[in-house]
């Protein structure tokens, strides 16, 4: 039987497992689904809708009779790194976002059990509507792209549980094979402490399911943080890249001692700043791209910001004086928000899990004809924006995060685009890089021209010793190499659990590294 | 081939692999090592002391060879959990304590990578001769118990990092196969945040080799906290075992917030704290047992304390002030231990990474004849302490708290033993306990009526819904049964990585759920 044989028989199945309303095979649709922020050549042969997880698992089921492969999406909302296009050439996608159940709430142990269709905007106004004292870590990202999504890619949040993937627990977990399993103590029919920690009794599980094709998670828990009394917010103007380094080294003993949590403290360039506030400067540029601030101005200024949440008016004023006591050598010392100012400030508060759409509009940056919010709702799929994230990890230390900017910027500037970057720190040892190639898929050659740039930079910034911590479906391949061995692990792991590979092929598994006959290459 | 040929051969490997001299086959050693701090019936073929990761590789491809099961032990100071008894019924015992280097150390990214030989002892001697600002969360057990023994037993110890499976990274792992992996970023060979995060990219496999089989840890990296500039605990007497409840309500927002860290707030009862100070009294009671302060008091008292880590007068002021309020409409409100008083306390600070015996002695509760500081060195196996730890978990809510702590009491009482009660918070969600029988292994029946309280004890919890989050060897069996498809999949792994089922056998793989085709039992 023909692979096409085949993938027409799983479609027969899924629609009496489903209903044939909710198993998509409609040209445009297939085209939107296999449509991201950049050049693809993916093909979608289906789009599933279940809405439960019984219905997940007959999915599954089905794939696996067939040898078919699906590739689960919580919402599709991965811009810049894939939206919902599959890893493998050909697959169905299995969209979960009818499953938009807020499963569980406890204001009073602080965390939200959600299926994989809760948006961050459902989440929020959840929490507002039961006059919830707690949040959750929104993102840069679409408020309507999925919590249970972005814990999965290792995605991040603003404020102390931003380091997602760390601040959920319970996986409600559908395997290759069809079955459920449960994670941590959520595992045992009777646990009181099922959603409240992540690792039960014997080897914890969770890990193996986060950025990778080992499971579809149908539901998980996250916690949520309390909101503090005071909320304040310091900025700390950056003259030039290079005087990043003793801002950061200055900063990163206030993270380790725990004076400024975790996504508590960040800083972006000229580039990134701008384009959040406004598109291309077209007109004063002449026409002419990349926009290159350095040969502008001879230098490369940065915004940095930090945030503090205390618990009385004494404490705010204690913690704010170790801040300004630790930044005050700086030769640009910072200050602090009013206020006042704060209650001026036109966007949702992000920092206390409001989500907004400030970060996303930067995304038509190159678009000619209009920012993002001219259109009834934004949509970088079909608006041929053209986004490349591309995220690095560094250590907190300001020489090293110094070096990285600079071979960033000039690398991106050298290849035609500008280096919109934003870093944040994920504790006092590390740092995560949001580097953002923006351009306009409408003009032609620029998607090869942004692909070779994201390319080049990626392997830069590898043989550097800056390897990445997220990566975009187009980029599975670059996954630095490691030792043999450890490659080989994860294609056992992959073929115990998955043995006819229906799951998500090529999605972090180092695929590239196996050889025919499925051993890892030497 | 029989299993006796099969390990004498693999002795005659072992002996060439690592030298005679470290493949110890001698009677006293062998009954020695199969001595825990309760009843065990395994036996052990040799203990190997490895040199080495190479060494250790040799030995376990050695037992792969002949098929001889081994049971890696960091320094098998496991007291009161198994100290370094194998959990199946025989192996040879690799002994990791000759592996005991420091391997990196960074004050300025505060982490120290380590072998399994390490010892609370000598990291906190080595960061005292590098004059570092850093310490390491120290437990109650042994000074000269293993670091990574700690951690890969979800061991945890005083203060923010006190979670300490959590605070940990960049795994040196023995395979099953003898291969040797590197997980998170350490696997690529230049990444400069190898020891300063978990997750890699792509799936997290850390999670699977902590309280598993799946491989032998040669070396981790531990994260370290910085010393805080003010260290303040207070503590807070509780009337009896239902008034924690109102205490416990009151503390947790303290905790959820972030104003108490994790592992800096827990509670012991009158047993414990006797236990540490002083022997049982015997003259007291008669020669009777159990001691019973409900009986004798109509009530049972405990004792909370909680650290403060600040870092200026002002924040020490103003956090200490949010604790004094929040806890205030209590029956006994905190009170704060002051410079003075803490000055003249007799014992290292064990908030503060300074490794103490002080705890330990209590495992002498029940031995006539004086207490543990009598001889050379304290060593529970050797001197027949009878003690057997029972770690529930319990969500962070008063009323379920009492509960559990009411179920102990009165079952251990029952029992004729003492309910020796510690609990510590894990976070603002979770508490875990540290329930211990403690009994003289010299007195007939001892150990048989210990084994039956600790099983009785254990099966309660579980069925009240507070399951274990850590096992002692003789208790593997009883992890709590869950659904079929999760222990399928534990299997599935160990099989994959382990075919030939060498390593640690019975360690938290599930196997009484096994069927002997290999299956997990339906």
């Amino acid at each position: 039987m023909t692979a096409a044989h085949a993938a027409r028989h799983a479609v027969d199945d899924w629609r009496k497992a489903i209903g044939p309303e909710h198993v998509c095979v409609e040209d445009e649709r297939l085209a939107a689904a296999a449509t991201a922020t950049f050049a693809t050549t993916q093909r979608v042969s289906a789009v599933l809708r279940p809405a439960n997880t019984a219905e997940v698992q007959e999915c599954v089921r089905i794939a696996g009779r067939h040898r078919v492969p699906v590739y689960p999406v919580s919402r599709g909302r991965n811009w810049g790194l894939g939206s919902m296009v599959p890893t493998s050439p050909e697959a169905a996608v299995i969209d979960l976002s009818r499953m938009n159940h807020i499963v569980d709430f406890d204001e009073t142990l602080a965390y939200l059990t959600v299926e994989p269709g809760v948006t961050f905007q459902q989440a929020h106004d959840f929490l507002r509507e039961n006059n919830s004292n707690l949040f959750v870590a929104v993102t840069g990202g679409p408020p309507d792209g999925s919590l249970v999504g972005n814990a999965l890619e290792r995605g991040e949040g603003s404020g102390p549980y931003g380091d997602r993937a760390y601040h959920i627990c319970g996986l409600e977990v559908v395997l290759p094979s069809g079955e459920v399993i449960h994670t941590g103590f959520r595992r045992f029919a009777n646990a009181d402490v099922a959603p409240l920690r992540e690792s039960g009794v014997g080897p914890s599980l969770d890990g193996l399911f986060i950025q990778s094709n080992l499971g579809i998670i149908t539901q998980l828990t996250v916690w949520l943080h309390p909101k503090p009394k005071f909320f304040d917010e310091f900025t700390c103007p950056v003259r030039d890249t290079a005087d990043l380094a003793a801002l950061l080294d200055a900063v990163r003993p206030l993270v380790l001692q725990g004076t400024i949590a975790s996504h508590s403290f960040g800083f972006w360039n000229a580039y990134k700043l701008l384009a959040i506030r406004a598109g291309y400067p077209w007109t004063v540029m002449a026409e002419a791209t990349p926009l290159n601030f350095r040969a502008l101005h001879g230098r490369e200024l940065w915004m940095a910001s930090g945030a503090l949440f205390t618990h009385s008016e004494q404490e705010r004023i204690a913690v704010r004086a170790i801040v300004e006591e630790a930044l005050a050598h700086l030769p640009q010392p910072p200050f602090f928000v009013t206020d006042e100012q704060r209650a001026q400030y036109p966007e949702p508060n992000s920092g206390l899990g409001e989500p907004t759409t400030a970060n996303l509009r930067s995304a038509y940056w190159r678009k000619r004809g209009g920012a993002a919010y001219l259109f009834p709702a934004i949509d970088l799929d079909r608006d041929r924006c053209g986004v490349m994230w591309i995220h690095p990890t560094l250590p907190f230390i300001g020489e090293k995060v110094v070096k990285a900017a600079m071979l960033m910027e000039s690398v991106v500037i050298e290849c035609g685009f500008e280096p919109l970057i934003g870093m944040s720190c994920v504790s006092g040892r590390c740092i995560n890089v949001y580097l953002c190639l923006m351009y306009d898929r409408d003009v032609p050659g620029e998607d090869q021209r942004a692909v070779a740039c994201h390319d080049r930079v990626l392997r830069e910034l590898i043989d550097a010793g800056f390897p990445p911590y997220r990566l975009g479906v187009q980029s599975m391949e670059s996954i630095p190499h490691a030792e043999g061995a450890y490659e080989e692990l994860l294609r056992t792991l992959k073929g115990a659990v998955d043995p006819h590979d229906i799951l998500s092929p090529g999605r972090y598994d180092l695929r590239h590294l196996w050889t025919s006959d499925g051993a890892a290459r030497a």
